[in-house]
C-alpha cells in the first residue's frame, strides 16, 4: 500500500490537506497525453532551483503526486538531483522515495545521514521501509535500523531474514485478523474501536485459534449484510495463501491467474505472518515480463538509470560470449574457403541465409519464452508446442525459400545456385523452429532461466547451420563462378 | 471483478457451497510448484471423458478454481475441446470462459448456439461479457445479443459503442457511488438495504448532483469510522480519472502509476460512467509488457494458441522484410568480391564483425523500447538516454576490438588484419549504440510503435555497417593473402 500515505489516513475530523478540486491528468498542464511530466514542467523546476528561488520551485511541485514527484527525480540529471531534492525538503518524503527508481533511490540516500533514512522508514509500511533499505550495504543498513524504534526495528529485521525477492519481503504486517465467531456487527464495533489499527486494507483474514486462516472476507461483503451475519457464514473459504518463502515471480503469477486484491501470507507451519496486496504486484507484474526482452538481448538490468559501469559489465559479458559463438560459424566458413575462392558469389550471399534463419529462430524463441513465462506450457503440451512450430517454419520455410531461390536464379542467372540457396534457407528456417522452441524448453526443463541463455545457443546453430547448409550444398554441387 | 463470482457474493444465511479446507495450490496434487496442472491429473481427465466417464471427470474438475479449469481446457489438444468441455457440463461456466485465452474461447463459442452464449454473458459483468462477444463476427453477436434481457442487451451494446482496448470496454457499470452530503451511518444502510447493488467493489464514489465524481473513499476507511462522519470529509478529493476512450495500455499505465485499485470512468463531460478495478487490469499490465518482446522480433500476436495459418501470416511477412534488408547487406559485400578474392579470409571474419554488433544493437534496442513503454523517457532525457547507450557502447567497443583484434592478429600472424578488424568492430558496436537508442526514439516521436519497426532498421544498419567497415578497410589497407 505505497502509494497515498498521508492522504490515505483521514481520521475522522481530520480534513484532508489537499482541498484543490479534482485532479484529471490528461487535462492539466503539467502532464502530456501519457500522464509523463511534460519537458517545461520540468525546465521550470530545474530552473528554480538553479536561480535559488526553492520557494518556486516548491510551489510548483507540491500539488503532484508522490510518484510524478519521484519521476521529477528521475528526470534531473542525476548530478543536480541532490540539490533538487533539498530545495524541495519535505515535499521528497517517504512516498516519493518508495516511488523512486533504485538506481536513483540509492544515489539520493548516499547523500543522507542514517537518522534521516532511519525518519522515512518510520513512515512507510514495513515492506516499503525494507525496499528502501535493503540494498544499502550493512553498516548503513546497520546505523538506520539503530534508529529506529525497537518495534519497528523488529519489524524490519524480520523481513530482511527472509530471501531477497521473497514474498516475505513484499508483504506488510498491519493487517486485520478476526476469529470466526465474531459478527458483522462486532468487527465493524472493532475496526471503529481500535484507532491504532491499520486503515489501509482491502479484505479481512478470519483465522482459528491458531492464527491459521481459514477464510477472506471482501470489505463490500461486510458493509452489504446486516450486523448479525457471523463472518464464518460470509467469509469465502477458499482461499489462495502465500508461503511466506514463495519468490515474488511467483507470488505475481498467483495474484494474476486468481485476481487476487490482497492475499494472507503464512509461515511454515500454517499460521498467518502478513498480507500482499495488489498495488504493490503490478510493478513486479510488470518487471517480469518486461525484462525477458532485456535477458534475452543480454542487457542486464536494463535500466536506463543503471550506472554506466554497470551496464557496460553486464553486456560486455554477454558481447564476448557473442564473439566466442560466431567463431564457431566463422570456423564453419573457413572449412569451404575453397568453396569461396572459386565462386565468390557465396560469400556475398551467405549471410542472408544466416541473417533470415536468425530472424525465424528470434520469432520462435519470443513466442516459447512468452508461454514459459506466463506457465502455459506444460508436460501436456510441449511436444504440440514444438509440432506446432514446426509446421509455421515449414511454411515460413517454403514461402522464402521459393522466394529466395527463385530471384537468385533470375540475378545470376544460375539456376544451380537458385537452387542450393533455397534448399538451405529452407533447413535453416526448419532449424531455426526447432532449436527456438527446443532450447528455451530444454533450459526450462534444466531450471534454468530460459530467457537468459537461449538466444546465444540459438543464435550460434542458426548461423553455423545457416553457412553449412550453403556452403556445404554448392560445394556438394561443384558450383563454380 | 472476473474472478470469484458465485463464490463472491454469499448473502446472508446461504452458505457458501464449498466446504473443503483451505485451498494452497503448492500443496496439493492437483498443481505443481507453478500452480500449473499437473500432466497427471490433466491425463487422468482426458482419459476419463475418452472412456465416456464424465461423471469421474465432473469429479476430478469441481474442486478446480475457473482460471484452473480454463487452464485445464487450455491444455487439451484442440481437437478434444469440444468434446471436453461438454463432458464438464455447467463446471465449463461463464467464469470460466472469461478467463480462457482468446483463442481457444473462440473455438469452443463457435459450437454454441446464441442462446447458450447469451445464458453465459448473462452471467458475467458488463466487461467480461463485452470480452467474450466482441471477437464474435456481426451476425452471431447479433443473435447473441437478441437473447439478452433489454436490461443487459443495452449495457452490452453500450460498451460495444466505445473503440475496441479502450475504457469504455473495459469498464463495469455496476458501482457504488453516493453524494456527499451522506454520513458513513447513511452509506452503510443504503448498501445494507438494497439487495440489488453490486456486492463487489473496493472504493465507492462520491459524486456531485451532476454525477461527477468529486471523491474516492476506500472502504476500510468508511469500516474503521463512527457513522456520523460525513463522506464530504472521510473521501480524498485527490483522484484519478480515466477518460471513456482512454486506450487500454495507458489504463493499465495509469493503475500502475499510481497504484490504483479502482478507478471512475467519466464521459466527455466528466460524468460518471462505470469503473475500472485492478482485477481487470493486472493481465493487460502483463500482456502489454511482455509484447514488446514478441514485436521486437517480429512473432506477431506470439500465442501459442494462435491458428498456425495465423502465425505463418504474421511471421512470413516479417521474413520476408528481412529478406529485403539482408540484400542490402549483401549488395555491400558484393563491391568487395574484389577484395574477397584476393584474401578469402576476409569471408571468414566478417560475420563476427556484424554479428556482435548486431548484438550489441539488440542490447540498446532491447533497454530504449522498455524504457519508453514505461514511459519513462521524455523530451527531458532523450539526449542524455542516447548519450549514456554511446558511453556504453564506447567501454564496449573497446573491449570486444581489443580481444578481437589481438585474436586474429596472432591467429592469422598479421597484424594489419587484426587492426582492421579491431576498427570495424569498434565502429560497429558505436554505430550499434547509437542505432540502436535513436531508432526506436525516433519512431516513438513519429507516434510508431518503436517495438514493431525498430529491429528491422537496427539489425540492416549494423550488419551494413559491419561488413562495409571490415571490407572497406581491408581494402583501403590493401591486404592480401
Amino acid at each position: 500500500m505505497s502509494d497515498h500515505g498521508d492522504l490515505a489516513e483521514p481520521r475522522p475530523g481530520e480534513q484532508p490537506v489537499d482541498d484543490d478540486a479534482v485532479v484529471d491528468q490528461a487535462g492539466d498542464s503539467r502532464h502530456d497525453e501519457d500522464d509523463r511530466l511534460k519537458t517545461d514542467f520540468v525546465s521550470a523546476v530545474l530552473d528554480a532551483v538553479e536561480e535559488g528561488e526553492s520557494e518556486r520551485a516548491r510551489e510548483l511541485v507540491s500539488p503532484l503526486h508522490p510518484a510524478d514527484i519521484a519521476d521529477l527525480l528521475e528526470l534531473t540529471p542525476s548530478e543536480r538531483r541532490g540539490e533538487v531534492a533539498a530545495a524541495l525538503g519535505d515535499l521528497v518524503g517517504a512516498e516519493v522515495l518508495s516511488e523512486l527508481n533504485d538506481y536513483v533511490r540509492d544515489g539520493l540516500l548516499d547523500s543522507l545521514a542514517p537518522e534521516q533514512v532511519a525518519e522515512f522508514a518510520r513512515e512507510l509500511d514495513t515492506d516499503d521501509a525494507v525496499a528502501i533499505i535493503e540494498d544499502m550495504d550493512d553498516a548503513d543498513q546497520q546505523a538506520v535500523l539503530d534508529a529506529l524504534d525497537p518495534e519497528d526495528r523488529a519489524a524490519i529485521e524480520s523481513a530482511l531474514s527472509y530471501p531477497e525477492e521473497s514474498a516475505g519481503r513484499l508483504m506488510q504486517r498491519d493487517l486485520i485478523a478476526v476469529p470466526e465467531h465474531m459478527t458483522v456487527g462486532q468487527v465493524i464495533d472493532y475496526l471503529r474501536d481500535n484507532s491504532d489499527l491499520t486503515t489501509d486494507f482491502w479484505e479481512i483474514f478470519v483465522v482459528d485459534e491458531q492464527h491459521k486462516p481459514i477464510g477472506t472476507c471482501q470489505l463490500s461483503w461486510i458493509l452489504t449484510c446486516p450486523r448479525s451475519v457471523a463472518m464464518a457464514d460470509l467469509m469465502k473459504r477458499e482461499q489462495t495463501l502465500i508461503p511466506v518463502d514463495m519468490d515474488q515471480e511467483e507470488v505475481a503469477l498467483r495474484f494474476q491467474k486468481y485476481a487476487l486484491i490482497s492475499a494472507a501470507v503464512v509461515d511454515g507451519s500454517g499460521r498467518l505472518v502478513g498480507m500482499i496486496t495488489v498495488d504493490d504486484i503490478v510493478h513486479i507484474i510488470s518487471e517480469e515480463a518486461g525484462e525477458d526482452i532485456l535477458r534475452l538481448s543480454g542487457a542486464g538490468e536494463g535500466d536506463i538509470n543503471e550506472p554506466v559501469m554497470d551496464s557496460y559489465r553486464a553486456r560486455v559479458r554477454w558481447l564476448l560470449t557473442n564473439l566466442l559463438t560466431a567463431l564457431v560459424a566463422s570456423t564453419i566458413i573457413g572449412i569451404f574457403e575453397g568453396t569461396i575462392e572459386r565462386m565468390v558469389a557465396l560469400a556475398t550471399l551467405m549471410p542472408i541465409v544466416a541473417g533470415v534463419g536468425g530472424n525465424a529462430g528470434s520469432q520462435t524463441m519470443a513466442v516459447t519464452v512468452r508461454a514459459l513465462a506466463t506457465n502455459q506450457i506444460t508436460g501436456t503440451n510441449t511436444r504440440r508446442t514444438i509440432l506446432r512450430e514446426m509446421r509455421v517454419a515449414l511454411l515460413n520455410g517454403v514461402t522464402v525459400a521459393a522466394v529466395l531461390g527463385v530471384g537468385v536464379a533470375l540475378v545470376f542467372q544460375n539456376g544451380a545456385l537458385g537452387a542450393v540457396i533455397a534448399a538451405a534457407m529452407m533447413t535453416n528456417i526448419l532449424t531455426a523452429g526447432l532449436a527456438g522452441a527446443a532450447v528455451p524448453l530444454a533450459f526450462d526443463r534444466m531450471n534454468l532461466d530460459p530467457a537468459v541463455a537461449s538466444s546465444i545457443f540459438v543464435t550460434m546453430i542458426t548461423d553455423s547451420m545457416g553457412f553449412f547448409a550453403f556452403l556445404g550444398l554448392a560445394s556438394a554441387a561443384g558450383l563454380t563462378g
